[in-house]
């Protein structure tokens, strides 16, 4: 028996997509219905293997399935959970794989009066530029992390399947609290691309951005490629992940307000510590 | 005749080292005496071919040369000139490559009473990781750009001399008005390396630290690459081109401040538009 029987993936796109393949590949899931909107990527979907059967309602589509992952944009969260509240197995497990989990288990409980005790969020640290069912590929959680922030009455028999699961992909998989995620991701991602964002986006506002994006040298491009990135999908996060992500950025301008003290001061010391610290830090953690 | 007859480069590391590779592989040099302070570092150039003459003395060094480069670091300009003030040829060239240009424009100036009609403030834009002669390498400044800074009664001869000679290295030579040059380069290229500084010693002084750099993605390494740069050079960069990089930093902190007004009044919309403005900038300037 494959470890997953039935696998309902709602969303088919890159991440969703992903994992239907690795799972196929490990020979790990007996069939995949996929649930969507777009009529052209579910066929994609169905011409590329990524999944074996295709539907628009998600209702009926886990009503078999004994693994439910839920693939969609976090602010459709509750919406789709109100579909399918009424229609999934006792046995079923429910899982997401959010950017932002604070905000998707207050969605589900929305849904759900509580979460149940077969709902796992998480969230599979992974991805590229591309998105859609097309872009999938099975390889794409082989040495990634995912992050389980199981809750306190999540049962340990459906959080051990969805471990072994994304373990079956390829990832390395970690327990954390959800607050705790939502600080970390805050921190490491969120807050990083609220940094490049906004510079490229002053540059681009300045008068002469056209020559100013011409000087700018080979540092930058590395610098700025994550401002490259999804806007409505980075709309969303901030949108979900809002409280989180404003106190990183409020800690970040302390941070800066004390580089430019010092600069003003003219500290070179001051500055010597503290970019030195900085290249220690990252030296250190890329190995 | 040798575009250049007798080269003085005063700092022989990989900047004004590999100036002097370039122009002895292209025949536009005939000698190149290398002034500087470490004894190891001028038996490298020597034994590695970068320079064919070394020496401690920057004063009697200058003398034999039509064209000296300074290749120091900026905070030393000014002490540099004093040596060579009295000792240079009527005809000879004199340039710099530092990465700030008004701070070395007043150094030089400060040493000479005004700067000499001979004086042309150059930056070069490129670089490694690397340090010293030994890193030196002839292809270094390939298809980079080279930023010239003429003040008002800067010689036009001497000007077209610096010019042929970062041209013969392989560089794309451009020139620009002072405080210009030191407005983009602190937007494009001091201020993100503050972010990136800023962003890496914040997460470091975390308590968590350990753990929030193992969770950081792909994304984060990219972004953070160049916070592994030299801190004594920015930190003299940070001192040297104060004025501009203060700022740059200023209107940074708004772009910031706005975003966070955005993202605390849940203004998905504005987020959207600050994102897209970034994204298409940025796929613009990369081609």
């Amino acid at each position: 028996m494959p470890l997953v029987e039935r696998l309902c993936i709602i969303g088919v796109g890159l991440i969703g997509g992903s994992l239907s393949l690795a799972l196929k590949q490990a020979g790990a899931v007996g069939s995949v219905i996929g649930v969507g909107r777009s009529a052209a990527n579910l066929d994609d979907a169905l011409r590329l293997g990524v999944i074996d059967e295709a539907s628009h309602d998600a209702a009926s589509a886990v009503e078999s399935a004994d693994m439910v992952v839920l693939a969609v944009p976090v602010g459709t969260t509750q919406a789709v959970c109100e579909q399918i509240r009424d229609h999934l197995n006792a046995d079923a497990v429910l899982t997401d794989v959010g950017s932002v989990k604070g905000d998707v288990v207050a969605q589900v409980e929305a849904a759900f009066g509580e979460a149940p005790a077969n709902f796992v969020p998480g969230h599979p640290i992974a991805g590229t530029e591309k998105s859609g069912a097309a872009a999938a590929f099975p390889t794409l959680y082989e040495g990634r992390r995912v992050l389980l922030t199981p809750l306190a009455h999540t049962a340990e028999t459906a959080l051990d399947r969805v471990r072994r699961m994304w373990e079956t992909a390829g990832a390395e998989v970690e327990t954390m609290e959800v607050a705790h995620h939502d600080a970390v991701l805050a921190a490491t991602s969120h807050l990083p691309h609220m940094l490049a964002f906004g510079l490229v986006d002053r540059l681009a506002r300045m008068e002469d951005s056209g020559e100013i994006f011409r000087y700018a040298a080979g540092g930058f491009r590395d610098f700025t490629r994550i401002a490259s990135s999804d806007p409505v999908m980075w709309r969303d996060i901030c949108m979900h992940n809002r409280e989180a992500l404003l106190a990183a950025m409020a800690q970040f301008e302390e941070e800066l307000a004390e580089l430019r003290r010092a600069i003003d001061a003219g500290d070179g010391e001051r500055l010597f510590e503290i970019f030195t610290r900085a290249r220690e830090a990252r030296d250190g953690f890329t190995g």
